[in-house]
């Protein structure tokens, strides 16, 4: 595999090489002026110095195993690093899926001792939402994040409620392959490296997300180590942007920006909160529209007919006999 | 330009011949028990004897010109036969469009002198709903139409409100294109004979029409006469239904049913007049939805798209982003 190399700090990282060009996400101290135009804006940026989860950074897994409690914690399983989402609520409409990965639930004590256990052909990635079991050292922990901060950045971008805060802890060289999430998200990372590749909400037609009904929702149909230009041609098109991402960092990852992130090798596993937000409220419209309001505007085009046809294999004809050689 | 044989009541006519098959539509008694369950499944059928327009068949240029009164009457003009409808409320937004035909409002009486000057290189066609300004004979032989039969019809169908009655004269040899019509129609034949070429709503993916916001909406962009099968290539899977209409005919021609007219030369100009019906309630939708179901919703999900959007131009490249790649 072609490897180019990345800078981070001082330390030197050997990273996947793909087919598109990608520029540096900029990295700023989080009260510069031009960070908080650039979250304003939606665009991403790399804050430093926020502090955001600041009560965490002594967060391993030692620590995780005396403190996190007894409650369960959602583990998948791949057995080629990548961990590409499926939807388990659309399964039942797609028989013919089979699920690229496994998950089963576990103590985060027997997460820590599979880890330990180091059985390379099996590369796990524990996801879970935080929630009341934690033990009362990661509750102080957690009513310690810089609150006050984050609060003022949801309060400054007219973003909705949090959600929810996401513990992700995965074994180095897991790949989270590209897609968009639907919420605004302030990425803190705690230990470990990960690198993120992002594209702008634009660059949709450039990464053919499968149809909405299918259990990939919102991920890439294309194989960035393999891309199948005759099937995706756009492919070709694509430009991106990338980022390291060390212990302290946070990453404003804007609503609709497609990412994928690939937790790097030789600093040992990543642990990372999530801040999830719902979206601003849209004010008044302004054309022409933003490439993320298009995105809504498909999925919601692509519900309503799926809802009317009300059986999804008959989907890919509806839209083909929709557009082709009428609006191609 | 190739022919193919035609015959009508021990008549023969040289049709034009095009590349795709056709069958006969039914051509059956009024009160056949199979014509009324064409009718009542929405398929095409010509019906003799109905006497629907019975009180009109004396209807010719002559009669028109001294019963049809003073009123003003759309006339169109084109330089090629051909009289392919467009929308002029879509024409603002298309700043590019050339209207295919041009039309000027006048009386009966000046549209039947231009019909005797008989100028070759312009054919003209009468298209007016017929209304309150017609002569007295007029709206005695509007009275004494068969509307015990046709509300009948109307009832048994279910059908929603008569919209229209449009009287049609047409010169000898004139095409009315292939397009659909959004209601029901009884089309009445009185004078001369008309060829249609049908085509039932599935057929709709190799028909092509236009985008939604196109003058030409409903009508197929396919020319015929010469099919660009790079740009159409489902044409070549076209099957229709023909039938010759006369005098005393009236043909069945279902919402969302392509059709093509064609006026037959040889026997003097075409009058006709068609009942035009809005559709059928829907009382409870049945999967799989019917092709003309599925028009209907493309139809929705067009407008809804452009007016999102705000900007027609925009509409190609968001079909596409939507559609390829990701049901193709
Ligand atoms: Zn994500
Ligand atoms: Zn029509």
């Amino acid at each position: 595999m072609a490897t180019v190399e990345g800078v981070y700090g001082g330390k030197r990282f050997n990273l996947k090489k793909y087919t598109f060009p990608t520029q540096q996400i900029p990295r700023l101290h989080y009260r510069d002026p031009e960070a908080e135009r650039l979250i304003e804006s939606g665009q991403p940026v790399v804050l430093t110095d926020s502090e955001l989860v600041g009560s965490a950074y002594h967060w391993d897994l030692a620590y995780l195993c005396s403190n996190l409690g007894s409650g369960q914690y959602t583990v998948y399983s791949s057995e080629n690093k990548k961990f590409k989402y499926y939807d388990e609520k659309k399964l039942p409409q797609n028989k013919d899926f089979t699920p690229p990965t496994s998950h089963s639930d576990m103590t985060f004590q027997e997460f820590a001792s599979k880890l330990k256990k180091n059985n390379t052909s099996e590369c796990l990635y524990l996801q879970q939402p935080l929630n009341d079991s934690v033990g009362k050292r990661v509750v102080m922990d957690f009513t310690n994040f810089n609150w006050s901060w984050a609060n003022e950045q949801q309060r400054k971008n007219r973003w909705g409620p949090l959600t929810s805060n996401l513990l992700l802890v995965g074994m180095e060289g897991v790949i989270t392959p590209a897609h968009y999430d639907e919420q605004e998200n302030l990425f803190a990372q705690i230990q470990g490296y990960k690198r993120f590749l992002l594209f702008d909400p634009s660059q949709f037609e450039c990464l053919y997300p499968y149809p909405i009904y299918h259990p990939h929702d919102r991920q890439s149909q294309v194989d960035f180590d393999n891309p199948d230009l005759d099937k995706f041609p756009m492919f070709s098109k694509l430009k991106g942007y990338e980022a390291i991402v060390g212990p302290k960092d946070v990453l404003y990852l804007p609503m609709y920006w497609w990412h994928q992130v690939e937790s790097l090798p030789g600093y040992g596993e990543t642990i990372s909160i999530t801040f999830w937000y719902k979206a601003a409220p849209t004010m008044k419209v302004v054309y022409p529209l933003t490439a993320g309001q298009k995105v809504a505007i498909m999925r919601n085009i692509e519900k309503m007919i799926a809802e009317a046809l009300n059986d999804n294999t008959e989907m890919p004809t509806f839209m083909r006999t929709m557009v082709q050689g009428r609006y191609t």
